[in-house]
């Protein structure tokens, strides 16, 4: 099993930056990454890159995989790491980083296979970096995926000393016949939403400038919103990780096309996410009494008075995800996905449109 | 061809967050993504993230790859980004940032496929943006990758107004057997030396040290290091980016394998990468007197008082990569990377020894 993981600084410490800090941080975080190390990881400790195997074996893949497309794409957790930073809790904001961009790989049909992550510091902490890295190797032990490198960058000035940010970049394979379109998605079908576990990643800036205004105490516990975690641990509870069930129930039909079309709920909001899942031939009609907006929501709305509309612009309102599917398959993908533990509603349906989202 | 670049932001302009500006952004720069794609990537405008077909034609592909190992990396351009920043030039600093990630890909026999990037920003500011894009663009072309996503993250509070950072993601695909492996290696290979184009992208605290110490002037012509452009120009040069030329030194040997092992030279300066290439058998001896200290680092050592060892440990002295070969090829090789552009030095051999770099 390898563990690629580079440290960058300036080698110069009166510069700011300590390289053999970072050094036993690489080395200290090894075991995070083995342990989402599957037989594909191809050992490389030291080595300058990570590497992986397309497929163990070659025949299964070939099996499976006549024309691979590979999915890959990148992004952060938005100011969410300034959250972190104010509460001084970094063991989660790494699930964060991994659930933003698998969520996305997934929406295209694919299987995530490999994930790096990129933390950027003004000054090493060990404990704060390990924490953090320990979240983004939970993560991909959730999404079923393999941590294979990474880089930690020590970069005073761009950074304060308290300060950091987090990147992530996520790579995956599907089959090409089977690689989500969207025009497949025709009228008729349903729309099922999966709940969202708290804000996810996004709208962070708005969120941070709620609780400043209001004087709000992150380390205070708010009764309506839960009695037992204090403000903060609310507002930091990781995104959810879509991947694994979604993988498992297009698995679960390999000739039928039972999913036409998926939406990861990110900033744009429900409409404006799901929109992205459309063609210009098609509407989704969405029912807003068909799930409950959580509390999180009406507590940032009305202490922050924010406008309804910006509301669901900026926030998933309680559902991280969308599946669209053909409607006699409809319950049969709802309650697989609900014993995989999601909670699934049937919040809408497609019609003849204009490629837009409307609410009933 | 598609352009899948998301753009990410609090929506919520009252928080510092302008996400039609971020938008308008992301529309702009589709072209510069396009100019990067060849027929293998797919079209998927709009989406979550970006697709590329393994091949276009299959059979090609199976002919070439019978155990194809996916290779993959992370890296950013350490505070480079923050003499950027100072000089306020933006069109290159995207070309380092491909270089740091598609030299270490390379190191590993890998043909480079794809690239990502992340930039975050305090503010976005549309020309800056599409300045630094245009260089990761440019830097895919050099390298021959293709730009399939990215991510801009406006993110106030955590960088300010004017400050930002940039991280990259390349992945490339080498075959089992060719994957460059340290065992290989054996007494008797020559090292070959590959010109720098400077600094590259490692260093920068020390130099911006200097630099501030000193009280030198960016904007100043300085004679010595180039009597047609600034200080900050040349301390600026771009990273040179030694994929191409190297990817065709290795198709070129399909049988032999004639490369034993090569080192990108980051930080931890000559010896410290040329040490990663090696097994705990065999040693480098370097020969100094084989290339020429670019005048850079020796006024960059004495404007700095840095120690010699210093320097060594934290700059490139002049070689950027090394690629050691069995000593039948090496003049072949040397010739051949010479012929694609390359500066090339002959600057030591493998003797046996204990995995260290010695120099004579």
């Amino acid at each position: 099993m390898g563990t690629q993981r580079r440290t960058r600084g300036a080698t110069y410490a009166e510069a700011g930056v300590d390289i053999d800090a970072g050094e036993r941080f690489a080395r200290s975080i090894g075991a995070l990454l083995r342990r989402t190390h599957g037989p594909r990881v191809i050992a490389n400790e030291g080595g300058f890159a990570g590497l992986f195997r397309l497929d163990y074996n070659q025949k299964l893949f070939a099996r499976n995989y006549r024309d691979p497309v590979l999915v890959a794409c990148t992004d952060g957790v938005g100011t969410k790491v300034e959250l972190a930073r104010q509460i001084g809790r970094f063991d989660t904001i790494g699930i964060d980083l991994v659930a933003m961009s698998v969520n996305d790989l997934v929406v295209q049909g694919a299987e995530p296979l490999l994930f790096l992550d990129y933390i950027a510091v003004g000054k090493v902490d060990q404990d704060r970096l390990h924490a953090i890295v320990g979240g983004v190797s939970r993560g991909c032990e959730i999404a079923g995926c393999a941590l294979i490198g990474g880089e930690t960058a020590e970069m005073p000035d761009v950074y304060g000393p308290d300060g950091l940010d987090l990147a992530g970049f996520a790579l995956g394979v599907v089959e090409l016949k089977r690689a989500i379109d969207p025009v497949r998605v025709a009228p008729g079908d349903v729309v099922l939403g999966l709940a969202s576990s708290g804000v996810h990643s996004n709208g962070y800036s708005l969120v941070r400038r709620i609780v400043g205004s209001a004087r709000l105490d992150l380390a205070g516990v708010c009764k309506e919103l839960d009695p037992e975690r204090t403000l903060g641990e609310v507002l930091l509870e990781p995104t959810r990780i879509y991947a694994d069930p979604i993988v498992r129930t297009l698995r679960a039909y390999r000739v039928k096309k039972v999913v036409s079309g998926m939406a990861h709920i990110t900033g744009g909001g429900l409409a404006g996410n799901l929109a992205r899942a459309l063609h210009p031939g098609v509407d989704a009609v969405l029912d807003r009494s068909a799930w409950e907006i959580p509390p999180v929501f009406e507590f940032l709305r009305r202490t922050g008075k924010v406008a309804p509309e910006e509301m669901d612009r900026v926030f998933n309102m309680g559902i991280g995800f969308c599946v669209v599917v053909r409607p006699t398959f409809a319950d049969a993908v709802a309650r697989r996905l609900t014993r995989a533990g999601e909670s699934v509603f049937t919040i809408g349906e497609i019609v003849e449109g204009g490629g837009g989202v409307r609410f009933l």
